[in-house]
């Protein structure tokens, strides 16, 4: 090793879903939305200006907030917009949980958690689920440093209910509680009215999931003017232009049509609805999903085995092999379509093995 | 103070020139191109799809570094692209400055870098510039924890010698040494020939100045293999996907049209060239500039007075309140009408005082 080896940072990252690139592929495996995105967002972008370009973007991409404080009736003070949910809860991990005490989320959760807190030396615990994978509420009324939450939790599926998410809270007044909402728009119940009652509360959504927008990376924040200026400041002594031009544009533009916005994520719910009844009928089992995906366990046949099968296939689901969920296989819903070309490779491999 | 607020990061964040915004200003405050990008950039912007928004982009920004690869003869695994070259020099410091020695970097330069210095709580020294803003490279002779220099230098305007860098990167290769390259297209001598010779060695550009892309936010830096993929497993531990749809796309043909690059850059420094002789005949003394601005100082009136004046008439330079710069202005070279508006102002202005 040179000495200059030595000064750099070793980290084991968290490793994205693969993004596969087949023409015949059917792509369920990092929940993204089958939908297109509103149809005012591809006249936005038609209507994007190359000239404009060459300025420095809205430091703090107004169109896009007073677009965000208007369709959630926030004040515009009071929301932070970042590169996507991920720079959003990085951000925060790094501006609210200054403390000596650990944080604390979930053992089975969005795995970027314990990565940000690696990544910032930020001390934490690891609170079990119970045995339904369920957040046990109590497990949080506890000293800490702060408290991240995914609600619905992921790869879990499973919603909490809001007087629950609130007792959290409230148990927790001198900390901040990050309640993190990727999937909330697909059944679960959001804790935006909590917003008024608790300074200490910070609200995260995205544009990557229900808004059809993963690629144009987008998520905000919800909270007090308080917290959320304290994540600006952090945020500007890193990157004063995060947003650029089409993104501010565009996000703003896709939060105006409320109609497809509803009438997509209403689809979704359908067709989850419909693929947890022919799921159930082939054998697999899976909590109740108030998300875009299904967290799903066969009575017979190995989680990795179907992964693997079906990959085969061009088929792709998400697997982790991890502790308590490595026969679980995270599938997002696609469109119908999609979702028979599943269900008929599953029938057919299930029935072959019968 | 609530006990949750004890646990908020406090920070004096870095503050960015304003971006007014009136019809008939001259903005000449923040180093953008008076220019549009490439033509292919509009055109590229044009065919850009909203349906593929729905999906992720891709994680390593493939197309962009490919082109980067093609353009600058340097293999696509010795490249890391960022949200900006804040975002690219900002993940530099949190990954290759982990030591218990400070990171130096001259007294007058970029101002974000001892913000993330103490963002991310690395000891740092600021090294003296000479009485004529340059840089003394046998100050950086010394036992130290990482060194950045900006080449050409900010807000100064001076350019160093490759011979010099090369003398600075062959004296600490115990380091990693950053040679901040924002400006180098207008004059100045790049380190990129260095690179073979030097595994501690990263170059940072960008595409907000002679790219004319401030507004799509796009940075990039060459190093070695080994330090380049240090900086990508703390950036992947951060946020997978920082790279939108548009800007993998338009930043990758803005590399295409080597002409048009050409052009643009050669115009900027006629002016610039002829700008010079104006400012000399108007009283002013300058540093000469390797950029696409000028640090300038008037004989006998105050910097701030003309800040103030030109701000009155729509026309925005840059003034930094600042020991030893605090008598200069930072004057982006624009197009030659835009300059002939400053340089009328200015004539009025000084010829009414005498």
């Amino acid at each position: 090793m040179k000495n200059w080896e030595a000064k750099l940072r070793e980290i084991t990252p968290y490793v994205p879903g693969e993004q596969p690139d087949f023409a015949d592929m059917v792509k369920l495996n990092t929940n993204e939305n089958p939908y297109p995105p509103a149809p005012g967002v591809a006249r936005t972008m038609a209507e994007l200006s190359a000239g404009k370009l060459s300025l420095y973007p809205n430091p703090e991409a107004k169109p896009l907030v007073e677009q965000l404080s208007k369709t959630y009736g926030i004040e515009a003070d009071r929301i932070f917009v970042g590169v996507g949910s991920d720079d959003v809860l990085g951000m925060i991990f790094l501006s609210c949980f200054c403390s000596e005490r650990p944080i604390l989320f979930p053992d089975i959760t969005y795995s970027f958690y314990d990565v940000w807190a690696d990544l910032f030396r930020i001390p934490f615990t690891r609170v079990p689920l119970d045995e339904n994978f369920r957040i046990r509420k109590e497990d949080y009324f506890v000293e800490n440093g702060g408290i991240v939450i995914a609600n619905p939790n992921a790869p879990t599926s499973v919603a909490m209910d809001l007087s629950e998410i609130e007792e959290i809270v409230r148990h927790n007044q001198d900390s901040i509680v990050v309640i993190d909402e990727a999937y909330v728009d697909f059944g679960g119940e959001s804790a935006l009215p909590l917003l008024d009652r608790y300074e200490n509360l910070l609200v995260v959504q995205t544009f990557s999931k229900s808004r059809s927008m993963a690629g144009m990376r987008i998520g905000y924040a919800f909270g007090s003017k308080r917290v959320i200026s304290a994540i600006y400041a952090v945020r500007n002594s890193y990157n004063s232009y995060t947003m650029n031009y089409p993104s501010i544009l565009c996000g703003a533009e896709a939060l105006k049509d409320e109609a497809y916005f509803a009438g997509t994520t209403k689809k979704i719910i359908a067709t989850r609805e419909r693929v947890k009844q022919e799921f159930s009928g082939l054998g697999f089992s899976f909590p109740d999903s108030k998300t875009n995906f299904l967290f799903a366990t066969h009575e017979s046949v190995p989680a990795e085995e179907i992964f693997t099968m079906l990959r085969e296939k061009h088929i792709f689901v998400r697997y982790f092999k991890k502790p308590r969920i490595d026969n679980y296989l995270r599938i997002t819903i696609g469109t119908d379509e999609q979702m028979d070309r599943l269900i008929g490779a599953l029938k057919e491999y299930l029935d072959a093995k019968n």
